[in-house]
């Protein structure tokens, strides 16, 4: 498949790879088609990596992923173009992340509004799949990393299909749990957790984990 | 050990309860003395069970548990009076629910500060830990209800003896993984979580679940 990557941080080269790993071209997208981090992942993922900008890279996917910072999605989600993004799925991983308060980062969304829900009302016409938001880079796509992979992951969006075509996707990462929380609202459940998230990391000392929903 | 339950709802009603099975004196304490749900608790919850003002309680009890609503527990802890509770332990069971913006209920706290925080800094001389406000009622005293008991409650608070306390006490109920978040400040990251806990209790449909973190 043909898949956009918007960001070229930790998440957006963590991801993009494991996506060139599976199969699929991977373009990269970034505010500047020369951005070096896009430039440089490209050159060390493969033939089937690519780079340009966030409006070359949505309309090349037939599926996007933001993994732009949060307070830079909706920017970033400008720029790649509405009608770049029509119809398609995109799976948002970003959080609303505040750093303004000090460390660690609060929220500035996931209370009475989310993220997810603010990339959906600004794009109405995108499926908007919020997932992946509540784990490290590295086991968001090798969840084997943690207890053999036996612990659980998330979907939030308007659209069962869309839901439905991330959740293979997650399964092609290696997930075995995934549970679908509802319409893309749900999101403010998955992005209120980081809180937790952040302060286990610190207890831990590892971001090398995740939670285990149990019954 | 002579115990304080402040609180005369489900989480009151259910601990206190518990409490009594252990062998402890629990006096249930209530806006008025004459509250019907704390006259009827202690009716049936045995001999070691009483009940009270929220003033009589925290006097009588070594320890106390706020087990009000978290909308209330500010007026709650004024009505059983600083001096009562100076040097003691308070276990905050509460969660900030805000039930003005429908349901699921948001939070009026939890993201820059929390209910937990807004406590101790009102009771500079109380030992707060912010405790099993992560899971309903019948799992807090019965883990085994859920999976085994193989899943995880955490602490948080400035006192180490106090959440030395408090875990012997979570021990006591049957928890087997309790993790130290930190100081009181990280009772942000447990009540933050509640969005995600209402949203997995509608998908699961029952309030016997939790999350076992894993590694």
């Amino acid at each position: 498949m043909k898949i956009a990557v918007l960001g070229t941080g930790m998440v957006g080269q963590t991801i993009g790879s494991k996506l060139v790993a599976l199969g699929h071209d991977v373009k990269m997208g970034a505010r500047e088609a020369a951005n070096e981090k896009a430039t440089g992942w490209a050159k060390k993922a493969g033939a089937r990596a690519s780079h340009g900008t966030f409006s070359e890279a949505a309309a090349f996917g037939e599926i996007a992923f933001n993994c732009t910072s949060g307070a830079a999605s909706l920017k970033a989600l400008e720029a790649a173009g509405a009608a770049n993004l029509e119809g398609k799925v995109l799976v948002d991983i970003a959080n609303p992340l505040d750093f303004s308060h000090g460390m660690p980062p609060s929220l500035f969304a996931g209370n009475t509004d989310s993220l997810g829900e603010q990339i959906q009302r600004a794009f109405p016409g995108v499926k908007v799949v919020k997932a992946l938001n509540t784990i490290n880079a590295e086991v968001m796509v090798n969840p084997a990393r943690v207890a053999g992979g036996d612990h659980t992951t998330f979907v939030s969006g308007n659209d069962a299909g869309a839901k439905r075509n991330v959740t293979e996707l997650l399964n092609g990462f290696g997930w075995k749990h995934v549970i679908d929380l509802g319409d893309i609202s749900t999101a403010r459940g998955t992005e209120s957790y980081l809180p937790l998230w952040l302060r286990l990391w610190g207890v831990l000392g590892t971001a090398d984990f995740n939670i285990k929903v149990v019954r």
